[in-house]
């Protein structure tokens, strides 16, 4: 059923381009949906991208606005006028209205809200600019269905129809009281099953979940998945209805924080693509590239200060990258693990009690560990001392690492920062530079120099 | 509007069923949302768990169950007879009931099923049953509203009130011709603005996206995102409608798979979480770091091969870690923005392509850290040709790891292995070898020992 693009395929739309044939590529081009559209605009350059957004609808092309990222759409908005852009606006719904209009120069954005036609479209889409991007406000649309309690169900079922005109879904019907206050909600099936002239007083269902225009998008997205909710009405301050946000919004939302955390942890700082340019690419890696520099020159100037070691054990020295992996290796996964627990927000026990959890984890880890690299340094080399200390080192710097890891994160939290910053390269360094430090030390006691 | 489960509440419901209280107990429990109890259940010990799922209605345990971690739900059902499981699994809705019967031992799950009473349930999951978990099929559930091409309007309206019954939300009408077969859909608002005497012929929308039950996972939760559905039917082989797909189940789903590859990428290879036993997690955790501990007697046995350079230049040996922990981040970084690029299905441009990038990338990354490298050996130890050979070095070994990071995901890929596992521990212990190997082959051809 879906529309898979083939290349032959967009080789005809890019040749019907090129001699301006606009019957045949509207013909060709109708039947699809606008996420293949979408798919068919990244896949041309920007002159023939913004000949297709010109030529069909808006109807059309709004929605495949928003299937783009955010720098190839940008590119085509620049291409268009504030007129033209005002156009594409009048069909998408406020939330994404106001989303582009964020995107747009500030200059920009006023001549395309001067070019706005619908009044109450133009209203309503200005009004979501104030909300914090990342806030309920900023997250939900203006289209909703919404009825008064004192209306009675035939009343209802009209308007509903002529609200539901400009709401794609209708999720849920709320209701609302003379002041616009939110009382609760109505099923469609209620509706259908209700005596005409019953009011509606008697048949809403008054529990209802809804958000404030200021709960954080975390938040709402928590609330969503916890209740299993496929749209959530938001109030403001003084309890109004003011709009709603629907679970699709919320996919998007968790996805981008999901990718978010992954880069984090992967040392990557900003939200990037593979296909974003070198430069902004290199925005995002290097700073944390410069860290693991920084960690390796602390690393190495404390072997600097062990020198002393060198000319009797310089095998101890050939063990500092295993030992510093290791380190890297176990805080990078109680780090991921916390940071999980503290996403999903299940978490139980407090700190104290992680700990200890780790430190046993991290002793049944650290002894088998520890006994395999035993194993391995006296078969080959053969002197137990070395062998001795390089094993106990690992077994030690195992369960510190394990505790920087569970530690650090839960105590970010716990300060309001994203824990997520505290996995990848930030834990993988600094446990680079502690298990150094540890693996000398531990050596130097043990084998007594 | 949400319900904060306070200590001062949990304390209260554990005094009730210590005095077994069941009045109270249900007076208090019963205005919560099943997510509520399931929160409850969670802080409770499996005494006092299996208490109130044996209290309350199955209609709100049968939820709270499913919004449970399996391994407390598993402990909970062991405490359940196959007669009480049953029970729970009447109210289910059949995809969620064919989840728990997967969970179950063989023995108890068919002792489960003959306790059944619905026989129209008992054989739509004994169905789903079939399928693979990860497959359309394993993810849809029975419960739809299917209406026949045939009918007028008004016989689709009382025909559907009653299905309606036993679907929780209405996403769409499916329509069917009287072998079954999927022939389009109906919109709630057609229906509401059609006479009554109209053939549902006349008004359903033929175009309607739909997966088979074979579709894997991944692709339904392409389809549903792609094209923004909060619904999409599955039909068999022989296009027979047989269930259809939420989209709150591939929320769940995008979460799990959001997750697993966050988990591979910090090196544990098992999905687990936080409270999970000490056992699970080592079994999670330790695979990953025997792979570094090889790694690191990898590293040392090379740098052990090229000891002869020590006596003179010693210095050498204090930069390994920095080398090998570079060769690590870069690895990662540049693995992690090829798996999403993967997961999100926006990889443009051939592999070729992507490897150019992705050096010119690592080059102007390693020039800048090389540089800075350069300054900070020839400041601090004044040896031209040492500070020479360790800045060029960490130029080569960046862009080989970079490499490294961008080819093995891609190839992974193109042989349909999950490119996630090639992040993290895999990628960082590759990287130390390659990087440590690369370093002092380099120094010793530029120091000329």
């Amino acid at each position: 059923m879906q529309f898979n693009i083939t290349k032959d395929f967009l080789e005809e739309v890019k040749s019907l381009i090129e001699v301006s044939d606009t019957k045949k590529l509207e013909h060709i081009l109708e039947e699809l949906h606008f996420a293949d559209i979408a798919e068919i605009i990244d896949e041309l350059n920007l002159e023939d991208a913004v000949f297709i957004v010109k030529l069909l609808d808006s109807e059309k092309t709004s929605e495949a606005l928003m299937e783009l990222d955010e720098a190839q759409r940008d590119r085509i908005l620049n291409a268009l006028s504030p007129k033209e852009i005002a156009g594409e606006l009048e069909e998408m719904d406020t939330d994404d209205a106001a989303d582009i209009l964020n995107e747009l120069s500030e200059d920009v954005a006023q001549s395309v809200i001067n070019e706005l036609v619908d009044e109450q479209h133009a209203e309503d889409i200005v009004d979501l600019l104030r909300y914090e991007e990342n806030s309920a406000g900023g997250l939900m649309a203006k289209e909703l269905v919404r009825v008064n309690e004192n209306w009675s169900v035939t009343g209802c079922v009209s308007e509903m129809r002529a609200q539901a005109e400009n709401v794609t879904r209708v999720h849920s019907i709320y209701v609302v009281d003379n002041n616009n206050k939110l009382k609760g909600r109505l099923s469609l099936k209620d509706l259908l099953t209700s005596k005409e002239d019953t009011p509606i007083k008697d048949v809403y269902i008054p529990k209802v979940d809804f958000v404030t225009v200021n709960t954080p998008g975390e938040e709402v997205s928590r609330i969503m998945r916890k209740y299993d909710l496929e749209a959530i009405p938001v109030v403001d301050e003084l309890d109004r209805l003011v709009g709603r946000i629907t679970i699709d919004d919320i996919v998007d939302f968790i996805t981008e924080e999901a990718e978010k955390d992954y880069q984090l942890a992967s040392g990557i700082s900003q939200d990037v693509e593979a296909n974003d340019s070198i430069w902004e690419l290199t925005k995002a890696r290097l700073p944390w590239l410069v860290l693991g520099l920084l960690g390796g020159i602390g690393a190495a100037a404390i072997m600097g200060g062990f020198e002393e070691i060198f000319e009797k054990h310089a095998v101890l020295f050939f063990f500092t990258p295993l030992i510093a992996a290791m380190a890297g290796n176990v805080g990078v996964q109680s780090s991921a693990i916390i940071v999980q627990g503290i996403a999903n927000d299940d978490l139980k026990g407090s700190i104290g009690n992680r700990l200890i959890k780790e430190i046993l984890l991290a002793m049944l880890n650290g002894v088998i560990l520890a006994i395999l690299l035993f194993a391995y340094t006296f078969a080959t080399k053969g002197e137990i001392f070395t062998s001795i200390a390089i094993s106990t080192s690992l077994f030690v710097v195992i369960i510190v690492a394990g505790l920087v890891g569970t530690f650090v994160p839960l105590a970010l939290h716990k300060r309001g920062i994203d824990p997520a910053l505290a996995t990848g390269p930030f834990i993988t360094t600094s446990n680079d530079i502690f298990g150094i430090l540890i693996y000398f030390m531990i050596a130097k006691a043990i084998i007594g120099i």
